[in-house]
């Protein structure tokens, strides 16, 4: 079933409720009154219908979704994260299908419909972690879309023969090339650049780097993935996630590079962390800079937080921003929503041709359905209804 | 029915589970298989078994839950968001009787049993809110207790008329006097502290000062409001809200006036918000000063966020405050409950004479009812059901 009409619909920007008819799983028309023919009806009564969530961040494969609560016990910093992460594991049963099914299925009733996710690749599990969660996403079938990025967490110069890893994964079909901290974590940014801006010309595939290294030391990296997505014609496949130093350098620094990933495309994913400074959202957007949000890892050895509601996730952006406006919590919901899409070089909105993607929320406008966070009324994806009232159909 | 026996309970800080038997709408009894006698029964099935919670700060009156939502537009600054708060009152019927019942509502159905709402004084409406507040009260009919402040918003020596409108409401049973940025925004730190203190004494009443000077400025107007707590006796009985400067001042301050804190027996009041550094919350605990946390305004003309949600204000002062293990964790859960209690100079826990207000959560920890903020399964309040499944009984 992939013909859907949504009836009576409020759409975001719009004044009066409208009609939105999906066909063959994309957007046919819009307008009131439309027939239905022989494609099923769903009454929304008015109900705000906003474009299927975006995470644009995620790391599913650790999640311990569904599983026994495990206080959490990792040393301090990143490497001690790491450490933790790796030699924890195995305990655990991680990682693990059913985990992964349970916080897919979490996302898919929260209204997620695409999601980018990190995939653990490291010399102790190989390939283990891509495997399992291609297996989870065939459980979920087809309710929700995933674009896997084969992330070096353990470092990849660190940790030899991750390269190779990630080689395989790409050639397998993962997506996205990860990389993280090429110097704070890996101490040769250049040689790290090379080698994942290597495989992306390789594969052809897209490039999302992990960057937590903060002010000028942040900033420069930007620099040199920018210098890279120009030089190889990467425009909208390159994607800096995190990138603290955006919001930690002096204004006149901050307007520069935000020209600069506007010139070479390149798009920035955030997941609003309590301890750092917001991106300057405001700012980005003006640019035309894409930046779309995520949940980062829920409930795993990294953090006992998060549900994989990007709703809350643009909350959080919106309270850690300090929007009170409406039109500034739309910016945070932009990122959950178009941003999110635009990060993945996919279509998104009410147009003949977006996909039918569609989450439906009992709000009168946006920045209520930020605020509240009223359980989603019903969750279509490429138009086939696959959640209602917060339930998986 | 203020009789009621709580079967197979998980309590905090127990490593099994037990009953929890409540007479006369206070804790009677714990241990395994007490016998119900004629109490009626509720199964908890191993459910997390937690103290009501207690909302050290709340603006009930000025909220809108439940009417039409109300695009955010004060102007900036708090002169800015006072002056829009008394301006566009009137037109949006504040304060209503309706919308404060419905956030009350709220409240209960959260797991909240008790409540410090201050209450806006001022020249343009008299006692109106007050009246509202009380009658709203009236409506819920018992389900949660509440103690008043008579708060000065709009200042009270740059508002004159509002002290006496002030005394009028202590002498008509509001049980504490309110005050507000003696220096920032009064101007006249040592006369708005004596107007305070002046009423407190009279009456017989605590204080609850609102702090948001911050930095030097702030910590001097802690010093102030510690001298008169220990020179009036008033150990117990006097609370800073906000009080940012605290996280904002050198250690050495900081840990001096922690210890004027726990002298004086004055406690802190924080809303977690977003924008302004945490109090050092363990630092505190450690000392033995009560901090409560509280949702402060609750979809009014100051933000449009909150939702009266204590599990969801701890999740917010734990993330905030950087906390990620269980027992850190629980520091924030504190603050919604013990915490709370204390500063009300209430009692709170599974103690016989311990009040038999209590929530249920599907739980196994602490710490994960913080992190996943379920459906309350059950509040009960002085022995009675009160809410069930995240609905008013």
């Amino acid at each position: 079933m992939t013909d859907l009409l949504l009836r009576d619909a409020r759409l975001w920007g719009a004044d009066t409720l409208t009609d939105l008819l999906i066909r063959d799983g994309v957007v046919a028309a819009t307008g009131p009154g439309l027939p239905a023919g022989d494609a099923p009806v769903e009454g929304l009564g008015g109900k705000l219908l906003l474009p299927g969530f975006v995470d644009a961040h995620a790391h599913v494969d650790k999640t311990m979704w569904g599983g026994p609560w495990v206080p959490h016990n990792a040393g301090p910093g990143l490497a001690g994260k790491i450490r933790n992460g790796v030699e924890s594991r195995p305990a655990l049963g991680l990682p693990s299908v059913d985990y992964i099914t349970a916080l897919l299925q979490q996302m898919v009733v929260s209204g997620t419909t695409h999601v980018r996710t990190h995939v653990d690749v490291d010399t102790a599990m190989g390939l283990a972690a891509v495997e399992a969660v291609r297996e989870a996403l065939g459980r979920l079938g087809d309710r929700i879309t995933a674009e896997l990025v084969a992330f070096p967490q353990a470092g990849l110069l660190t940790s030899p023969g991750t390269a190779e890893l990630m080689d395989e994964a790409l050639a397998a079909g993962v997506d996205i090339v990860g990389g993280i901290d090429p110097a704070g974590l890996e101490n040769d940014p250049i040689r790290h650049l090379d080698v994942v801006f290597g495989l992306a010309g390789k594969h052809g595939a897209g490039v999302d780097i992990h960057l937590h290294d903060g002010g000028p030391l942040g900033v420069w990296q930007y620099d040199l993935i920018i210098e890279r997505a120009k030089a190889l014609g990467l425009a909208g496949k390159v994607t800096i996630s995190h990138g603290y130093a955006l919001a930690e350098v002096a204004p006149a620094v901050q307007e520069r590079v935000i020209a600069d990933l506007a010139a070479a495309g390149v798009s920035l994913a955030t997941v609003a962390p309590a301890g750092a400074a917001p991106l300057p959202l405001a700012a980005l957007r003006e640019a035309g800079v894409p930046v779309g949000a995520g949940n980062d890892g829920v409930r795993d050895l990294w953090s006992p937080y998060g549900n994989g509601d990007m709703l809350e996730r643009a909350l959080f952006l919106a309270q850690r921003s300090r929007f009170v406006r409406d039109e500034e919590i739309e910016i945070a919901l932009e990122a959950a929503t178009y941003g999110g899409a635009r990060v993945s070089g996919r279509r998104a909105g009410y147009v003949p041709g977006d996909p039918g993607d569609f989450v439906v929320v009992d709000a009168r406008t946006p920045a209520e359905a930020v605020c509240v966070r009223p359980v989603r009324s019903l969750v279509v994806k490429s138009g086939r209804v696959v959640a209602r009232d917060g339930r998986l159909v």
